[in-house]
C-alpha cells in the first residue's frame, strides 16, 4: 500500500494513496454511490473531480449476486476512479446482524476488484455497555485479522481495519492496536453518525485524537459518514484523511441544501449564496418549485440539489486544502467552529490537545498567523515557541518589557532604537516584547519563527485568559535572576504579572 | 425617491430602492464600470445579477463631451439596469482639483440620465488637518444643496450626498446634517478606502456608526470603495446598503484572486474552492498560464479572474442578505471577522455600540440564537433581554438558581418537575436558571423570546468574561429583596456571583 504525505497542518495532511484505479489526493470526500440507483450517474460525480467513492457490497450482493463479480464493481456502478466497499456493518448496526459470512464477504469484495475493501465488522454504535462493547471490538478485530491473512496481499486491493469502539476511548485504543497489529495498513473509524446526529462534535472529536494517537503517520485514516462542510474540516484537522457521507443525496431528497455552514430547507431560503451552475440559474423559490415531475435524470429538484450539495461539500475540502498548504488551518477551523455552538467544544478538544496538533505542524511557515482571541494561545506554534522560550537563558540581572511594536522583529524599529538611546547602561538589560497571545518576545530571538510572524487584534487582554503566558512568565523568572523588572504601570496586562512574582 | 425597508438585523436591511432603471434589491454590491475600456461587458455583468453599477462622469465627460448627453450613460456603457454615477471627487482627491465646475458636472449628469447621480464633492481622505477637513466638509455641503436646488426633482433621478469628514466623527455628523437638510434622500459616505489599505477596519466601523447614528432609517446609504467579501457583512450590518469596488478588476489585472477572507495571488494557489464557472474548469496553475496572449473579451487571465471575482463578491453579499433574512447576521459578521486580528476589531466597535445595533434587530426572531463566546453578550438580543430583566421584580424573599436544561422552557423540564416535588414550600422560591452568555431567566419568563430561543456553547466560563450578566445580577438583586440564595456552591460561575453581593 502506497500513501505519502506531501504536506501537513495541525493533524491535517495532504497526501496521495495510490490504488488500483489511480491516485487519489487526500483529504478527500468519497461519496456514497448506490450500486443499483443512481440519481447522479458515478461517471458525472467522477467528472466533478471526486476520484473516490464508496458503495455497500452488502446491497451490491444481494441485488446481484455472482454475476456481480463478472461485472466488477466499476462495471456495476459506471466508474473508473477508486472504489471502496463497504461491507454490511451499517446493516449489522441496523438490522441486528446479516446473513452473509465474514468469508463469503471477504470473497465477494475481492472478486468484484473494489480498490479498498472494508471486513464485514460488527460496530459498537453508541450507547451500547462497555463489556458488550469490548465484544464487538474484538469480534470485529479477529474477523478482520482472518479477512486479511486469507487475502491476496500483491494484487494491489487495498483492505481497510474497521475501528470500533464508540464512546469507550480505551476500546478505541484496542480496536486500533489489533487491527494494526494484524497487519492493516489503513484503517477506518466507525459510527460516528450518531454523535453528528446529537451534535456531540466533542466526543467525536475525542474518538478521533483516541484513535489517531495510536495510528502511525503513514497509515491513512477513513472516517465514516461525516461528509458535511460543517465538520470536514475539524474532521481533517484532528486527522482523518478521507470520510464518505451520502447526505448529499438524503438531504436532496427531502428539499435540503448543504452550505458551508449548515443544512437549510429549500423552502425556507431566500438567497442562494454559490455561484455553482444549479445555484446561478435558479431562485430558492423556482429550485424549489421544480419538484421532482421531470425526475430521474433528466432533471427535477432531488437531482439539482444533490448536484448543488456535491459541489458546496467538494468547496469546503478545496478550502481545508488551500489551508493546509497556507498553513493557516487553525484559523480555518477556528473561525468554522462558529457554525454551531456545539461544533465551537471542540476547540476546547483541541485546545486540550496541544501535544498531538504540533506533532504535524511546520516548525516555520511562510505566512504571519493571525491572533483574535483567548483560545489562540494553545494552537500549536505558540505552544511550541512557548516551549523554547521556557528554555531560554540570561546572565543579566535587570528585566525591561518593552511595548510591541507594529513592526518587527523588535532590534529593528526606531522605538527600539530610541530605548537603547536614551537609557542607561542600556546592555544591562534583558529586553523583552510580548503579546498576550503568543508570550515573551527576548529581543535577541524576536525574529525568529513566529516572534516576528503574527499579526495580534489588538483588543485590551484579560491577563487571567492566558495561562500559557502565565506559564511561560513564571519559568522565565525562575530560570533567570532578575533583581528588577522595568515596565509600564498603566500597562495592566504586563502589571498583572509583575504582581504576581513580586 | 422611494427605498423600502423589508427585512433588517443589527443595523443591516433588506431593501427596495427603485430608480428610472428598475428597483435594485439592497444591500447590493455595485461593481465599477469604466466608461471607455471594459474588460467585462456592462451587458454581462447585468446577467450575473447585479442590478445596479456605478461609473465615472468625469472620465465620461473627458472622452465623449456632449456628446455623451445624446448617447445617454445607459448607451455609453451598454447597461439597461441602474447606473450610477460618480463624479470626479476622487480625481480631485488624486490630482487636487478638476477642470469641471459642479454646475456643469450637475448639467451633465442630469443629461446622460445617470440614475443616481453624486455631486462633484471634495473629498476629505485621510489625515487631513481638522480645520482643513471642516473647510471640505462645508464645501462639498454647499456644493451639494446647489446641486439638489438646481436639479428637477420630479424626473425620478436619484441625487446623492456624498459625506465627508474622514476620521473626525464630529466633522461627519457635520457633514450629514448638513446634507440631510439640503433634502438629500440617499447619501454616500466618502474615502473608506484609505481605511481599508491601512486595515484600519475599527476606525471604519466608527466612521460608519457616526455617519448612521443621523441618518434616517428611510435613507439608504452608500459606501464608496468597499466591495471585499471580507468587508461587505461588517459593512451591511452596520448599515451601508449599497457599496461599489473596482477590485474585482484591480486584483484580476494582478493575477489576484478575491476568496470569501482575502485576496491571494493566483501563482501561489494550490486549489480553487469555488464551484463557479471559471473555476471549476481550471487549476490555478491552468488559469495562471493562460495568460493574457488570448486578450480581450475572447478570453485570457485577467477576464476570467475579473469573472470569479465578481462571483466570489455575489456569494458573499447573497450570504449577507440569507444571514438578514434568517436573523443571524451578528453570528455570521462575527465568524467573518476572524479573517483578518485588524476586521476582529470591529467586534469591539460592535459591542461598545449596543444601542445603535439594538434598534433594527426584530424583538422575537424564529430561529435559535447560537452563543459561543464572551462577545456574544454583547449582542442586540441579549442586551434587551437583560434590559428587561433588569425590570423583573418579585415579592418572594428566597432566591434558587437551578442548572440550566438541555430542554427549554425550564418549567416543562422532569429536572424542574424533580425540584418542585423535591423542595419544602417550594412556592415561596423565586426560581432562575441562568446563561453565562444570556443571563438570569426567571422561571416565569423562560418560555419567551430569547429564554428558550438560545444554543450555546458548553464550555467552562470565566464569570469575570461577562459584564452584562454581572450588572443585570445586581440589579436583580437590588430590585428584589432575597433572605437567601440557593445555588450549587459546585457552580463555579454562579458561586462567584453570590459571593459579590453576600
Amino acid at each position: 500500500m502506497s500513501f505519502e504525505v506531501t504536506r501537513s497542518d495541525l493533524a491535517g495532511r495532504i497526501g496521495r494513496l495510490k490504488t488500483n484505479h489511480g491516485t487519489v489526493e487526500t483529504p478527500a470526500y468519497v461519496p456514497v454511490i448506490h450500486p443499483v440507483k443512481q440519481t447522479i450517474p458515478a461517471g458525472e460525480i467522477r467528472g466533478m473531480g471526486f476520484d473516490m467513492v464508496i458503495t455497500n457490497a452488502y446491497i451490491t450482493i444481494k441485488n446481484y449476486g455472482d454475476a456481480a463479480v463478472k461485472r466488477g464493481i466499476h462495471g456495476i456502478i459506471g466508474y473508473d476512479g477508486a472504489v471502496m466497499t463497504d461491507s454490511g456493518g451499517y446493516q449489522v448496526l441496523e438490522y441486528g446482524d446479516v446473513d452473509v459470512s465474514p468469508e463469503q464477504m471477504r470473497e465477494f469484495e475481492a472478486g468484484i476488484m473494489a480498490d479498498l475493501a472494508i471486513p464485514l465488522d460488527r460496530p459498537t454504535g453508541l450507547g451500547m455497555p462497555k463489556v458488550e462493547a469490548r465484544r464487538y471490538v474484538d469480534h470485529t478485530v479477529r474477523v478482520s485479522r482472518e479477512t486479511l491473512l486469507a487475502s491476496d496481499r500483491g494484487n494491489g486491493q487495498i483492505w481497510v481495519g474497521p475501528i470500533q469502539g464508540g464512546e469507550h476511548s480505551d476500546l478505541v485504543r484496542r480496536s486500533v492496536r489489533g487491527l494494526l497489529g494484524a497487519g492493516f495498513g489503513m484503517l477506518a473509524l466507525g459510527s460516528p453518525v450518531e454523535f453528528m446526529e446529537s451534535y456531540e462534535y466533542g466526543l467525536l472529536s475525542r474518538m478521533i485524537i483516541a484513535a489517531k494517537r495510536g495510528i502511525p503517520h503513514s497509515v491513512p485514516l477513513h472516517l465514516f459518514g461525516a461528509g458535511h462542510p460543517l465538520t470536514i474540516p475539524l474532521a481533517v484537522a484532528l486527522g482523518c484523511d478521507t470520510f464518505d457521507s451520502a447526505s448529499y443525496m438524503l438531504y436532496a431528497r427531502q428539499g435540503r441544501y448543504i452550505t458551508e455552514d449548515r443544512t437549510r430547507r429549500l423552502s425556507e431560503m431566500s438567497y442562494f449564496a454559490c455561484p455553482c451552475g444549479v445555484c446561478s440559474g435558479h431562485t430558492p423559490a423556482e429550485l424549489d418549485a421544480l419538484g421532482d415531475g421531470g425526475g430521474g435524470e433528466a432533471g427535477g429538484r432531488t437531482r439539482a440539489l444533490a448536484l448543488h450539495n456535491l459541489h458546496a461539500i467538494k468547496a469546503e475540502v478545496d478550502r481545508v486544502k488551500e489551508a493546509i498548504a497556507e498553513g493557516r488551518l487553525w484559523e480555518h477551523v477556528v473561525k468554522k467552529c462558529r457554525a454551531h455552538p456545539r461544533l465551537y467544544e471542540a476547540v476546547g478538544v483541541m485546545a486540550e490537545n496541544p501535544d498531538y496538533l504540533q506533532k504535524a505542524t511546520p516548525a516555520f511557515k511562510k505566512r504571519a498567523m493571525f491572533l483574535y482571541s483567548p483560545e489562540d494561545q494553545f494552537r500549536p506554534e505558540v505552544i511550541s515557541y512557548n516551549e523554547g522560550i521556557r528554555r531560554f537563558r540570561t546572565a543579566k540581572r535587570s528585566l525591561m518589557i518593552m511595548p510591541e511594536t507594529e513592526r518587527k522583529p523588535a532590534y529593528l524599529t526606531p522605538e527600539y532604537r530610541r530605548l537603547r538611546e536614551g537609557t542607561k547602561d542600556f546592555e544591562r538589560y534583558q529586553v523583552c516584547q510580548y503579546s498576550p497571545f503568543l508570550g515573551l518576545i527576548p529581543v535577541e530571538v524576536s525574529d525568529v519563527y513566529p516572534a516576528s510572524h503574527y499579526v495580534a487584534a489588538r483588543v485590551g487582554q484579560d491577563p487571567r485568559a492566558f495561562p500559557v503566558f502565565e506559564r511561560t512568565w513564571r519559568r522565565f523568572l525562575e530560570n533567570n535572576r532578575f533583581d528588577e523588572i522595568v515596565y509600564d504601570e498603566e500597562d495592566r496586562f504586563i502589571a498583572h504579572f509583575v504582581r504576581m512574582v513580586s
